[in-house]
């Protein structure tokens, strides 16, 4: 089969790989019909050391099954299926209290011990537990923003129910990638009140605010945080959605966030140690959450969120490239020409 | 009047200083009659600089008010009240959202800028916000866990709100001073199944066994957290309450806690920077919390507590000495040889 392999820091491109198979009784093969690539994905993008063998990449995915292991009882071939980020059992004991992300038998599709969906064929392990099944008949059109379901706006979703937001919150959320878009979106949909995107990229923004964003500030540090004060009677906002991941954005969500509120990460931190002493956190009775988003938990509640059209978070492609162009889509995203595109192997 | 004043380390002797007077119409003047030494308190014990004019000392008392300033409307001359360590007007948006620690007319008594408790009369700011008055014909026998409702013990109790600890969780508290005794305690009030208390200190894990711990562990470091994970099914805590403020305590904390968990710290920490990345919280979902107790907001609930004998959380004073004698209250508190002292001015 055709997949994206990534060589080195710049270098993807798409090869003929083996097809995958069936490893163990658990797993399912699906034929990837939709998939994207993600902001995380730019770091290896950046960094990745010579690989003359290439790393698989992607993990996102809506594809077919194609062949179920002997255990799989809640799948059958022909169904079209969402494939969260992270493969999960669905039934251990972390999986049954919702943090499905540390599955006692799961783990990412990061394309080093698994496969990656940016390629026409992927192995999902723990099957059973992982895939959800998108009902019969449809509409492709509906396809980009269930999509999302399986990365991106869940992630979004997850900052904000692990902070906390509700009815009438106040709300601030780094960054005007698409996970901070999304973030924007989920916020909407809990309930809050007061929307403050964070971010410099006009045509983002503007998608912030038809995702609910009711305010927007460009600066940022200092002045950032000064405007937020200033939009929140000087108090802060309750809940800050850390969608970036670096330590600037940190620093202003404890500047932005109000005594006893919470600021919430989905930005994979780049940094392992940060203020958290009486001036930042403690002090003020500031909460840090947030993590890996625990997708699998919050799919078959946003499903049909999706199809009755409540939410429309496929907006943030703006650009869709065969496979066959993967070098492009990844070019496009690390020079923000595109916010999230697309993939069609 | 008498009052403690600290002059350096090591040094607390009982001077005579003027009578504290109504500075403010907010202001109430109380006659102290029983105060404490905190485990704070020893901070400066153990490195506070020449200070020839000396530092008042204390932020735990109860006492009998003397005289009101023209704008207290909720308290009059001869009541007894209950004064938290930190002051609150109790009606600004952060002390109506709970966190009266950050009132916007607030403080601490921190002996710097306000008087402070072990000393024979005090200025409470703020009186009508800050002191909650102990109905009339109180026994006298009740007063010492009235008075761990200053701090102490609704401390602890904070640590158990702000980690959520509820019904059917488990538990485990870092620290067997008093405070990590009150925190036993407050999450057996609020219903944890599982309590188990690190620290070495027999006599007061024994206290800590009597207040609800059901396993002690007394190793540290990796074999505490080895002990810990043992006793939990490999799986850790969903809670753990951190009641000392030193980075071991953070390590062990974030060792022990379980994907999705909640660490809770009201130990002030002694540092400022700590890990909070991939590998210590971010990657297993867990929640950073606490800060100074919001004492004032569980004031009134507790109280009735106290005197109805659901709780008995002035076990922890295991000395009582008067006033002339704070020399050695500080002693015995620093040696470990006592637990907590009542002061009785």
């Amino acid at each position: 089969m055709r997949a994206a392999l990534m060589y080195g820091a710049g270098d993807v491109r798409v090869a003929n790989v083996p097809d995958p198979t069936i490893q163990e009784p658990t797993d399912a093969i699906i034929r990837v019909t939709y998939a994207c690539v993600c902001g995380s994905d730019l770091h290896p993008y950046h960094d990745l050391e010579d690989t003359p063998d290439g790393r698989p990449m992607g993990h996102e995915a809506i594809g077919v099954i194609e062949e179920i292991g002997s255990e799989i009882n809640r799948l059958a071939v022909g169904q079209t299926v969402i494939v969260p980020f992270a493969f999960s059992d669905n039934t251990c004991s972390f999986c049954r209290e919702g943090i499905t992300t540390s599955c006692k038998h799961g783990g990412f599709f990061d394309g080093l011990e698994t496969g990656a969906t940016q390629a026409e064929r992927l192995r999902v392990p723990q099957a059973d537990g992982t895939a959800v099944v998108i009902p019969e008949g449809t509409d492709e059109s509906l396809m980009p923003s269930l999509l999302t379901l399986s990365d991106v706006y869940l992630t979004g979703y997850h900052a904000a129910v692990r902070g906390g937001v509700g009815a009438g919150t106040s709300v601030a959320v780094v960054g005007d990638g698409a996970v901070g878009l999304s973030a924007v979106l989920a916020a909407k949909q809990l309930g809050a009140e007061t929307i403050i995107l964070m971010g410099r990229h006009e045509s983002r923004t503007d998608l912030g605010r038809a995702f609910g964003a009711t305010d927007v500030v460009a600066e940022r540090g200092e002045e950032g945080i000064a405007r937020v004060l200033g939009l929140t009677d000087g108090e802060g906002v309750h809940v800050v959605l850390e969608a970036v991941g670096h330590m600037p954005a940190y620093e202003q969500s404890y500047g932005i966030v109000r005594p006893g509120g919470t600021i919430s990460r989905v930005g994979v931190p780049q940094y392992d140690n940060a203020a958290v002493g009486f001036a930042s956190l403690f002090g003020k009775n500031v909460t840090l959450t947030g993590g890996p988003a625990t997708v699998r938990a919050y799919l078959e509640a946003a499903i049909p969120q999706v199809l009755d059209g409540t939410i429309d978070p496929g907006r943030v492609f703006d650009r869709a490239l065969p496979l066959d162009e993967i070098a492009e889509a990844y070019r496009l995203m690390d020079s923000r020409e595109a916010l999230k595109v697309l993939i069609r192997p």
